[in-house]
């Protein structure tokens, strides 16, 4: 329900405890900030570094290529994770002991009054932030250069990411190199630190999960209401990217949308710029949709799959149906305590079983995992952590399970972005899917034990079938799991929907 | 009117001679890329370099910082101009002497095809793009290697944007640094030939700039029927980008919107990230809304001013018929032969008419330019030349008028993006703009020269009024110039467009 009225001029102008994109758009108390930031002080003592100062520079304003053309900035995750500042070119500082927190931002000249607007002080700045001092990023060598001693190290920010492969770029500031001829710049204790804090959410931070995956989820329903034969790809990101910022205040998308139609729906990463969304839906397509809006840098990760026409044919079911009970096998089987692979590996089995009952398989599950045909029919892993990230990060923290190779091919257990064992506040997809890929397709073909298993005729009917995934978010709880999706999900339901029956299913109409 | 129908699936795939997003979007031929090619080298030669090869590599994917989030990729506009590819990670060569084009295009490994798609060989980007020949990207040093000699120099893109200040990247290639070393780099003839090709578009580039001025047209004149008090300035942004996107292909926008309402409309480039359009919108507040659509890498840039209401206020009307009379002024005196600074004089002039009428000032227009208040009512430039950038290059170029600084001020005149004189076939902005900045009246009323002819209590019932801006796109054309915005700008029209009247308002309903 939208809410007008003169008061809600006060979350126009950002109230100094909370962001909000007004309307009734998810208020984030800074106080979410704060404790993450307690949360990395306690860590970092618990792991032996009781006393120094963690130092961060948030993320820059950048352009397109040489011109004057700014790209919408978006806050570095880390920086986000800490202090929720959506300023650019901002540093922060958290000292351990006292858990006091100080951040750093531009000293403005005049003309970014008339073209980018007014000209705070610091101390707006330190009330909209809750933190303990706001000074000029001018000051900021200095600053850690008065604090830092042997007993005061400065912990930066090096460590790679396990999605990426790429390296966070240590915080700069002047005099960092004296302080490191020095020995007092710790480079490597940070990372797996912070990650760590960020794989665990907070009540609040699962507050704003929660939000945005209702944003998304309604979105998402809205397309699956407006879809028809004819259109174009892109007409359905555009509508949902219209939806969530419109009625959720979500600027950002998490990644960009993948709206991969009949056989580009077995293109797992389609809609890149290479591959922009530009086919014209054939009423005998799938859709496969997924899209994610993102909200204070916390993201969502949703996939919809269904049939353009509205109602399944023998072939979709069967594939769909296949794909939902992979979900539904890991929704019954996750929870505290369970390793994140034996999900993927009971996921891939349901998916095969589901390839037997409908002639395309043939042997048993086991002999089927034998053969290796698991990653060919699903060749990504289970799903991945989610947060101020889309692929969050923690995934292969030191201290914890490595990455799996069992299946010997490179697609499939080695395409898992965790193999931790759950817990109570790790928040992760379930995403399984089933894809008809003509590489993967000629692959198991090619390969005598695989093609043993395989029924030619009854799978060349999948040829330009594309694919089916469905993703759900979760987060793990003591008792079990809590969804932050909510789209349509059985063939019942989602054809349902497609009609124009109402969703979700039951609701309160009238809730006064 | 949308075409559905089988043969559209060819435009789907991309076909091989033209670039379109399908449904009714603009169909972009190759050749208009082949002329752009020609045109650089038939310039080159005319500036005396008849032999050689021009190198340039294409833009990069980029990621939010350490993660594998993929930014949407957009093309880098020198090479988008040379070559028209939406991939990134290509490199191109065009020969001066024969007009040859060869690109480069990245060597793929078989994790792409399940990841983003089918690996196209170089022969379907040779059809695609409508060049000599294609190879993949590692034998683009070997390549240059061969061709380069002394008679046959390497051009390399190294120049300065005037507007950002930022030198574009020569290309990089193996054996750069040998062949430099030879004296067979030339680092400094290519950008300034280049960025004049760009400056006067071809005829089919005006077909595609008045293409996303259309699209940008309507998608602001859909905003301007919905607006309302209570939304939230973010929710026009939102129908813009959606308006533009589903009916006009239009995935990316030329820059960010900028939704300024009340207040906010004195902030030249509100809407940023840090400034996200985020205030709900009061019944008595002016909407600024500077939102310009991107097809293809081609801009659009449209400003439309108006009221929350639907009616303009007297104080409303003063200023934006002010603003209009400035435009209007421009577009009646507008064409090939006449400099641009004096169509700047001339807006300055009519708006601080336009103050004298409605008794904000007081004195002769003489009088007030003569005490600087020009730039105090009018602190940017009157417009930019806009074609794959929206500040478009060309605008300081060597052999051309150097920056103004006539008025003294560090604002108005000196802001001017280019002094040239026009020519037919240049694309300029036409944007006034009357803005009332606390910071510039607090200036204007320390100043006694300027104060002496304001009338303060008048000026005061402006103080939290905002501002207006017009902003049309024109080509320049032999018989005087040709309109790309098709918006509302009576206060008649616009009036009648918010009460729900036709625009345009002529329009065939029944074209058969
Ligand atoms: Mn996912
Ligand atoms: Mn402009």
């Amino acid at each position: 329900r939208r809410v007008h009225g003169e008061n809600l001029l006060q979350l126009d102008k950002m109230e100094s405890s909370a962001f909000s994109m007004g309307l009734d758009t998810h208020r984030i108390p800074m106080a979410m900030f704060r404790e993450n930031r307690d949360k990395l002080v306690k860590s970092l003592k618990a792991a032996g570094f009781t006393s120094g100062l963690v130092v961060l520079n948030g993320g820059e304003q950048a352009h397109r290529y040489d011109t004057d053309t700014e790209i919408l900035f978006r806050q570095e995750s880390f920086f986000n994770y800490l202090f929720g500042v959506i300023e650019s070119e901002f540093s922060g500082v958290v000292h351990i002991d006292e858990g006091k927190s100080v951040l750093f931002c531009p000293k403005l000249h005049e003309a970014y009054s008339v073209w980018q607007g007014e000209i705070k002080a610091p101390e707006f700045f330190k009330t909209r932030y809750e933190v303990e001092d706001v000074q000029f990023d001018f000051e900021l060598g200095e600053y850690i250069k008065k604090h830092a001693s042997a007993t005061s190290p400065v912990f930066v920010l090096q460590g790679r990411n396990s999605d990426s492969g790429s390296t966070s770029v240590p915080a700069k500031f002047d005099g960092f190199d004296a302080l490191e001829s020095q020995g007092l710049i710790n480079r490597t204790a940070l990372h797996p630190v912070i990650a760590e804090c960020r794989v665990i959410k907070s009540n609040k931070e699962l507050d704003v999960l929660a939000y945005v995956g209702g944003v998304s989820s309604r979105a998402h329903v809205e397309v699956m209401r407006s879809i028809r034969p004819g259109m174009a790809e892109y007409q359905l990101e555009s509508l949902f990217l219209h939806n969530v910022y419109t009625y959720g205040g979500c600027r950002h998308s998490a990644y960009t949308c993948i709206c991969a139609c009949g056989p580009n729906g077995a293109v797992l990463h389609y809609g890149h710029a290479a591959a922009p969304n530009t086919r014209i839906l054939q009423a005998g397509d799938m859709a496969l949709l997924d899209m994610g809006a993102e909200y204070a840098c916390y993201c969502s990760d949703i996939t919809c799959s269904y049939p353009v026409s509205g109602t399944f044919s023998p072939n979709q079911r069967l594939v769909y149906q296949t794909v939902l009970n992979a979900q539904r096998a890991v929704m019954e089987n996750v929870r505290d305590g369970v390793s994140w692979p034996d999900m993927h590996r009971l996921a891939t089995r349901t998916i095969l079983a589901g390839l037997v009952e409908g002639g395309v398989l043939v042997g048993s599950v086991d002999q089927l995992v034998a053969a290796g045909l698991g990653p060919i029919f699903m060749p990504h892993g289970l799903g991945h952590f989610l947060g101020c990230d889309t692929h969050d990060v923690g995934g292969y923290l030191p201290g914890h399970p490595e990455r799996l190779t069992e299946d010997g091919s490179s697609f499939g257990i080695c395409k898992l972005r965790t193999a931790r064992v759950l817990h109570a506040g790790m928040v992760i997809t379930v995403e399984p899917g089933l894809y008809f890929m003509k590489t993967m397709m000629q692959k198991a073909l090619a390969n005598p034990t695989m093609a043993a298993h395989i029924n030619k005729d009854r799978l060349s009917e999948f040829e330009n079938f594309g694919g089916v995934r469905l993703e759900d978010v979760i987060s793990i709880t003591h008792e079990g799991f809590r969804n932050f999706s909510a789209c349509p999900r059985t063939v019942d339901e989602v054809e349902a929907v497609m009609r124009g029956e109402q969703w979700p299913q039951q609701s309160d109409l009238a809730p006064w």
